[in-house]
């Protein structure tokens, strides 16, 4: 089943203590289709420039993932960030910030992007996330990224978002500041409050909390000791997550899934309260698996610069580290 | 089978940012104490003054705490600290610290705590931790916790106390400290290099980890909305951890920790690379076992100030929450 994104793609400038690695391939859209094409087809949606190597879509589609909605301006230029981390490699300071193409990106997707039944929002302005809402009439599940600052500078768009979307995602000081509350069990529960049925809080090294209206769990990161670049670890979770629950909406009525739902067929969206988003399970089982392989695709990432782990491994590396995920975590 | 912990008995004067304590029992002996006193008998060695409420006497006694080690010095006044927490609940700065009769209070064990086979040497000097392993020869499992100020200010004497103990506690912070890696895996794998068999890095609210020489765990906190007061959370957790261990120890032959020894009876101590410190399992089951029951208590104790949260709950109600646990973390 196809998960649609719409985000960033961005040439990277990424400074660590010990490495740097000029203008590799990166943005949100970019590391969190990499990690769901693990598990699923993805239709990629964002803009680039004149700059943009070739051969960067070529590997994108070798990875079943659409690039019709990845629009070439002419004349343009792509998306540029560079940053430099700190010591401990949690924190990080932006250097410099060219929005180029990404300044007035309208989203407008390809006919065949609307069809699209999962839908992740990843990090941009809640005016354009809305925008692209529009467009997809057809999802049964809409998931959305945020940042600080549009928590700051637009809240009454990322309000009404919130009260149109399904799930959100977003780091701990991000739910710390739109709702207040420095307790990340009252922020989860308090942003559900706000309109989405569930809330994801990424912790970086500390893992991910999901809260829905009736069901709170914490998951720990995978303890890895190799950390070269944490970029794109948050989006490769949510990639993970989403890729995760793609595919297991596909194989239902095949597959162990099947279970949760002996009467199959799609069942109609109820309300608050219930995670019930047919024809995605959102069983406890269902969802912590999900959780789970975005932890660990985001544990992959952060082990080398760009994709470039990534790049190494296949589906069996990710279900080696689960299995060892899961008994460290078997009580 | 009887835990023995050396440590601070305090009157804590504790400011949040919504209420305040004055003078209420604390200290590090105190807190381990109490947690451990769910799960087996105590033996408590610490130093008090002519101020000390004898009714806190009385209270711990009745939990199968035994004070005989708990030494009243005529004139002398209780060990003393004032702090306040921020609004984040996780920071704190001491506002005033009174050591009183913990200046110059030297381990004396009595005779029925040196033959204890399971040591915890809570924070202090490590001058006085070696003094203290010196009276108990005959621990077979032994555990100790520092802090910063001992890791700045004796280093070598903490150097020898680590080749001699086989467990070391202690927070991130200070695991970066000790090591200067700020990669928290990396750094439990080289304190473990410097001679314990184990070490628990506590996290405070996003949890802990455990590294052997061959394993590591990570175990995410209990995700609890009411933070009122965190004093006493890490001496808990080593509380609760160690408590369990005794119990798994004592019911070691008659319950299924026996089946990790199916031959019984004392196994020489082994080196490097095996966790085996008869008559203690710990195989990783009863060890994650203890790491979740620690987790656990500490999770009660954040819900009120001084012992208040804990002195209103039995052991059912952590088993209950040990099944929450369980079911959060089964993937």
């Amino acid at each position: 089943m196809p998960l649609c994104v719409v985000g960033s793609v961005a040439l990277d400038s990424v400074e660590t203590p010990t490495e740097t690695r000029e203008n590799v391939l990166g943005g949100s859209a970019v590391f969190f289709s990499y990690a769901a094409s693990f598990f699923t087809t993805v239709r990629l949606a964002s803009v680039v420039g004149e700059d943009w190597p070739p051969e960067h879509t070529a590997m994108l589609r070798a990875r079943g993932i659409d690039t019709e909605g990845l629009r070439i301006v002419p004349g343009g230029k792509t998306f540029r960030w560079r940053g430099r981390y700190f010591q401990n490699m949690n924190d990080r300071e932006t250097l410099d910030l060219q929005l180029n193409v990404l300044r007035d990106f309208e989203p407008d997707l390809p006919e065949s992007y609307r069809r699209s039944k999962l839908l992740f929002l990843a990090n941009g302005s809640p005016v354009h996330q809305l925008k692209t809402l529009d467009q997809c009439t057809g999802a049964s599940l809409v998931v959305a990224d945020t940042m600080d600052h549009y928590i700051r500078t637009e809240p009454d768009e990322l309000r009404q978002l919130l009260k149109r979307i399904d799930g959100l995602v977003l780091n701990d000081s991000e739910a710390k500041l739109l709702t207040g509350d420095d307790n990340l069990v009252r922020a989860g529960k308090t942003i559900c409050e706000m309109g989405p049925q569930f809330v994801v809080i990424k912790k970086g090294e500390h893992g991910a909390m999901f809260f829905g209206h009736d069901e709170t769990y914490v998951l720990p990161a995978y303890p890895t000791p190799t950390v070269v670049d944490p970029t794109g670890a948050g989006d490769s979770f949510a990639g993970g997550t989403m890729g995760y629950l793609a595919e297991a909406a596909t194989k239902k009525g095949t597959g162990p899934i099947y279970a949760q739902h002996p009467k199959g067929g799609h069942r109609p969206k109820v309300g608050r309260g219930k995670l019930d988003l047919s024809p995605f399970s959102l069983d406890p089982k269902t969802l912590k698996l999900a959780l789970a392989y975005g932890t660990l695709v985001a544990s992959f990432t952060v082990e080398d610069f760009s994709l470039d782990r990534l790049r190494k491994i296949d589906r069996k590396d990710i279900d080696r580290r689960l299995e060892e995920y899961r008994r460290m975590l078997s009580l």
